[in-house]
């Protein structure tokens, strides 16, 4: 007999009312008297376990399975029985239970309450509890719903390289990629690393975004994005960064500023209701168990026209609260989470939108302002979080952008190909950045983005 | 007045018949005489251009247009002319052109052949090109296939992480990560690199495969599936190996090798069905300039049941074809991507499983059967490529893997977290690898995995 998954089981659960079914899953619970006993199976196909009831006159192999192991697999043929005045709506009334993987007594997700620390030390098994269960469903949701969200509108997925020979950014906090022979590397004529016979034959390392590459597409396709992993070498050891996370960066032409915050917004949105839709078991569990109100927050955000306000007047808006800062506010610094976070949660009320920020704290490529001084940006706030996306037109003048490369001492030489994209039709475009990890902290109110990375690397850690 | 892409305008030409409207693209030809001119624009969001019909006595700026090079990008307002006579169903006769942004007459990509590797020089203006526009957005849909058939199934998305500090395949051709400084590193008291000085604490590498980290989901979700950039550093120069490619990886529990096949057909016949309707003009276009016959190839295989044959039999059949190969087939041998053709092609003359390969030749984790010598492994071979899916039963049994592992000279201790999996509740499992380059290429008929990759990595080049 073919078994049922206990999704199907849990979402058709009428059409196998008093049927015979097999299921399979791994003891939860296990708890039995001399006659007769209750074990809780998951199968991993849904947040909510089956109850299993076992009696010693009903399966011959009663003691056995009154000792089954938390962990253990199980193959249980029984029938589908509705329980409306039980606490969970129907249960299996097992004829055969058969145990096809044992487990041991010291697995270590026994029914307590384990520390996040402790859980991040068995991460190839804390997907199997409730809340790293719910957690790793909804960043699977999550991950679905942007492409969905993007194809539905056409965009074109574009993989942008991994390896690159080039620093988007400029930061300089990028892994090395080589072959090379570390303890006895090949050395030029002048005693430096030869960096020639390097297996790409030239310095690479891991990318940090997929913008610059993402622009030579969105300039042939109009819509396209970006979804993949980036990196940063960077000493943090905050609970918002990681060494290894994965971005969303669309990249639309014929686009400015405006569009840009469109497409956001309506992208945010798309998110979140795709995921109430779609797991509302899990965003139960975590509005009760993780953030009290995370239901209502998200409904929200879902529910709001998102803010918009200018750099220069979010600074006033600070500056004239009379709230005491840690950092003080001035025009010209960059805004940090304690000011986003006032901006958003405090002032406005709902995410917001700040735009046009002095050059010298964005990105070279960003389109100037005509007062010369900001620069056509915009970062997404959010309640709870502060950033979660940082976006902006993009420089599409050619000499304007130049002359800004120029002043950060970046060599055209590196960029001759992000150059003719401004040569040959170079239009109006514009993008962003959507840290996947930022938006599932956002919408499952985790606090770690440790506890939503499946293996998480970070300084001094890449274990499993 | 708010353009309307050029998707939106070939696919509900009707409902804008005879009205005005506004769309902007990039200039593919301009030809015109003394009165009146056509230029063809694309915008990227649709394969086939569209006509501009522009005359000198209704827009001012006739010669100003007449001369608009390619690559420029135009505003064009005007009425849309249902064409039913002409080759195409309808043109737009302007009433405005304005140019958004100009090109030059060094325009690399002008109305002419180039070749294959010209293209791949300017990677960061091919997919303007018709061949380049059709494999980067075949490339997408494709992408978005394996998703959406993958969450219709309700498996779960894993990203498994790309930084490793354990090398699944044992094959040791890895990029090494790394923060150090190459020309002076710290060393060990013994005067070795001290790799705990590195970033993570110790030696990491790029990965090149998530399956160890998907089957720890797998026992957790039953159906789970990777998507991601994976790394081989090979210096292989062959048409069908890049450094750095996508991979796919579902990984199902409570499932055994035939379970596995099922998926892998159902898959493949699905990506294949999908981007047959999603992209019809592209797939004529490689019909008639990529590969004469490729709609019927494609059409036998989403109609064919694929063939299923054991390595012994297949050796055999070999064997006994009287074929001469380069390569001679004995029992024990890898097989060559001439005996897969041949086996595909010639004697079952459809897509093809070949399972339960002699163990010497396969990884560590492949389910011995009882015959003790061979494994439960499935390859998937399709005419005109050989292998694109290849696959197992993994070994779940504990004492076996840590017997296959000791014979390998693996050591335990790197594995402590696969080998807990076999603990507590390690259920027969399955899963494959799909690269995601090989089916493209079949789907195409392109003919190197460099032009179907939109900025290749391989040995020596990391443009871009």
């Amino acid at each position: 007999m073919k078994d049922i998954q206990l999704r199907e089981l849990h979402r058709n659960t009428a059409q196998y009312a008093d049927k015979e079914i097999v299921v399979r899953g791994w003891v939860r619970t296990n708890r039995s008297s001399n006659k007769f006993g209750f074990i809780e199976i998951n199968d991993g196909t849904f947040f909510k376990s089956v109850q299993i009831v076992y009696e010693a006159d009903k399966i011959d192999n009663f003691d056995q399975i009154a000792k089954a192991l938390i962990s253990s697999a199980l193959m249980v043929r029984g029938t589908v029985t509705l329980t409306p005045e039980a606490k969970q709506p129907f249960e299996i009334k097992a004829a055969e239970v058969v145990i096809e993987a044992d487990s041991a007594a010291d697995y270590p997700l026994q029914k307590k309450r384990h520390s996040m620390e402790f859980m991040r030390e068995i991460a190839h098994l804390r997907p199997r509890s409730n809340t790293f269960s719910a957690v790793f469903r909804v960043r699977s949701l999550v991950s679905y719903a942007i492409h969905k969200f993007f194809q539905d509108n056409d965009f074109v997925y574009v993989h942008t390289p991994i390896v690159t020979g080039s620093d988007c950014e400029g930061a300089g906090e990028m892994f090395r990629i080589t072959t090379l022979d570390m303890e006895n590397p090949p050395r030029t004529e002048e005693g430096k690393i030869d960096y020639g016979e390097d297996f790409f034959g030239k310095e690479t390392s891991l990318t940090v975004s997929g913008q610059l590459e993402a622009e030579t597409f969105a300039l042939a396709f109009r819509n396209v994005y970006t979804f993949g992993p980036t990196f940063r070498a960077e000493n943090s050891y905050t609970a918002r960064h990681a060494s290894e996370f994965w971005m969303i960066e669309p990249e639309i032409a014929f686009a400015d500023l405006e569009d840009n915050m469109e497409l956001a917004e309506a992208m945010v949105k798309y998110i979140i209701n795709y995921v109430l839709e779609h797991a509302p078991e899990e965003m139960e569990f975590f509005n009760k168990f993780m953030e009290k109100g995370l239901l209502e927050r998200l409904d929200n955000i879902v529910n709001s026209d998102f803010g918009r306000v200018t750099y220069t007047e979010a600074v006033e808006l600070l500056k004239k609260s009379g709230k005491e800062f840690q950092y003080p506010v001035e025009w010209g610094i960059d805004l940090q989470t304690e000011h986003e976070r006032y901006l958003t949660e405090e002032i406005f009320k709902k995410p917001l939108f700040v735009t046009d920020y002095p050059k010298e704290i964005k990105a070279f490529y960003m389109r100037l302002n005509e007062d010369n001084k900001t620069v056509a940006a915009c970062d997404l706030l959010v309640p709870g979080v502060g950033e979660i996306i940082g976006g902006s037109q993009r420089e599409e003048r050619l000499d304007v952008l130049t002359q800004r490369m120029a002043e950060l001492d970046l060599d055209e030489k590196d960029y001759w190909w992000y150059l003719d994209l401004r040569k040959y039709g170079g239009v109006k475009h514009a993008g962003y950045g959507l840290g996947l990890e930022r938006i599932v902290l956002y919408i499952t109110g985790m606090g770690n983005i440790r506890d939503v990375l499946p293996f998480p690397r970070t300084p001094k850690t890449a274990e499993f």
